[in-house]
């Protein structure tokens, strides 16, 4: 049976989580449902895009992914489903789904239309699980409601390129648990421009001069231990979804701080690459 | 195999979730696990109860519903398993599950009696897991122990009627992971009492006189964008579990912040609602 | 087919769990996923061994257990799985695996080197869990590397005893979701050096004389209700890992606080014990 993963703003103390796992397995008892995030902040389609863009692609294809962050439907924004890179969407059509899968031609995109629904607060439980059961065992698409022509796109802020080409002028998209900062700068886009020259980062009043490949590769393990860098130094690299992230080795928000507060970066603040 | 849900207030960090989890598989390896809620308030059994009471119906009858909230047994507040609507609830008789199935007459209550069980300081592993586990293999409820005739009951506050009917003052019952506030006013009470009249529903110093049926409902998406409703708005609703609800529309707590904070209402706080 | 257990310093929010999900998922339709933790604090592998020692034993024999803290593989610290006390840890040598299972001797060690293996900064996914997946499908341990001789051995302080065997001096080691302060003392030392004596726990400027075995045994029953002890008062008991705890009957962190904060404790803090 094909995994329904959840990717929510409802928080994990509320009721509502629980109500959709228990609905879900009442249609269907052998569901395997699995929890991608619900600490979404409320209503934030930039922040659960970039989560299930780095993390739907690792399930299996077939897998039917409910978003439910900026769920209700309204007239501009009507419930769709979206079949994208063998993978399932049901969402709003709020543009959630374009930046999920933003360099991706969608194979199916359907408004969904279920007789006898509910018009309530609760339309991740109304609809989307309605809609979720039904693929999951195995149903068409096509059921679920018509075609459709109208999926909002929405698309990310794209790093700039000026200066003749020397420039990139990247922003941040994401500060994750340990306060590192993600920019929206990917390494084939860097090497692109690069083309193998010297280069200087410079976050706030911060420069660097080099993008390792792991956190632990800022550490010269040659040199004597009281020598080397260590906790608390600050490094760029390109992380595990390849963009460029500005860390803090073994950060700890509670005593060192994060990249984010240290820098002073904030999501949408800029950063600036200049080539030699 | 019935499901097992678990609703605790152990967080999410310390060890006692992965502990129970363990001790289930290996006594039932294919065990179903649900976690409700793991972030109730410690000791808080009212706010246990309203998340049990707006989830446990979701799941498949049969399932089994740990109650880890103040579980200790005292010689006052023994062990008990409930069952009642087609589902067990294992609990201390603390009152919970009164307030969980508050209309609901339970069909059979036990008090547990295990032999050879430790009394120790993790009584929902040593004593709720033996017990689930049990009911989850299809084991009868009369095993756990003997008949219990005194089920401790705690009753809700109810909404007040006063002024011949004209006015219901209600209460503040819980407040969710968007900063919204839920009363303990029902649609049906409501509108028994409204009788089709128009109505000012008081909370602080704010008045409605409208009741949606969805969040976005607020919005007249005939009226040119500039000059309709939107995000910072407060409404009052029936939300899913038909409660009036006071929200505000995509509240985010971290910038426009919630209608908690908005209105100053908290736990137990009232709000009045006038007929004309 | 074994479990598989994550604990890790990932939070909750990011899309590290459930990209690591997708992935066990991809790889093994039927996997058993069970989250221990993953809110440890970010490389705290004093905390993460704590939290697994706890919790590790109660799954069933042959889980396997990916301890995504600190993980990242250096020349120091090369990664491993060990097999001991009939369970399997994947992990960095940085010493987690020698204070989860102290007094075990590990049966088998071995360095993970798995041919193309990414180097990159997501080595849980990159590599933790391919050895994970070769283990639950029944694969032999001795593939995923060669055999290791330098297992990296941490010690957590022990209890000092002094004073002729009638002082013991610990330390915290823990504190938990309700605030109560877990020292490393353990009931079978306390009880070999009190043979049976009066004693008095230092805790601060706190004094107890008695060690309970569970929270409500501080409440005398037979007493009126109005001179009982109760929600708020400070106790001393072995807690269900046998440890000796300091807790707030009933504490509550958002109103009486807990006994870390009341008592001014914090990890690493000491408390004292005399034997009369």
């Amino acid at each position: 049976m094909a995994i329904i993963t959840l990717t929510t703003d409802f928080g994990l103390k509320d009721h509502f989580v629980g109500a959709i796992k228990g609905t879900i397995y009442s249609e269907l008892k052998d569901a395997k449902i699995v929890d991608i995030s619900h600490s979404i902040s409320p209503f934030n389609i930039q922040e659960c895009a970039y989560i299930l863009k780095n993390s739907y692609y690792a399930f299996p294809k077939g897998s039917i992914h409910i978003v439910g962050v900026d769920a209700e439907p309204t007239v501009e924004n009507p419930h769709i489903a979206v079949y994208v890179d063998g993978h399932y969407f049901i969402a709003a059509n709020n543009g959630v789904v374009s930046l999920i899968t933003a360099e991706i031609n969608p194979e199916k995109v359907f408004e969904i239309k279920l007789p006898d629904v509910l018009h309530g607060a609760f339309p991740v439980l109304d609809v989307f699980v309605k809609v979720a059961c039904h693929l999951a065992r195995g149903g068409k698409l096509e059921v679920v409601g018509k075609p459709f022509d109208d999926l909002k796109i929405l698309k990310e802020f794209s790093p700039r390129v000026s200066n003749n080409g020397n420039t990139l002028t990247g922003s941040v998209i994401y500060i994750d648990n340990y306060g590192n900062v993600i920019t929206n700068i990917q390494k084939g886009l860097f090497e692109a421009y690069r083309k193998g020259r010297k280069f200087e980062i410079n976050a706030r009043n911060k420069r660097l001069t080099e993008i390792y490949d792991s956190y632990s590769d800022i550490i010269n393990f040659n040199l004597d231990k009281s020598r080397r860098k260590g906790p608390g130094d600050l490094l760029a690299l390109f992380n595990s979804s390849d963009y460029i992230e500005l860390a803090i080795y073994k950060s700890n928000l509670q005593t060192v701080g994060g990249a984010s507060t240290l820098l002073g970066l904030d999501y949408r603040d800029t950063i600036i690459i200049n080539f030699e």
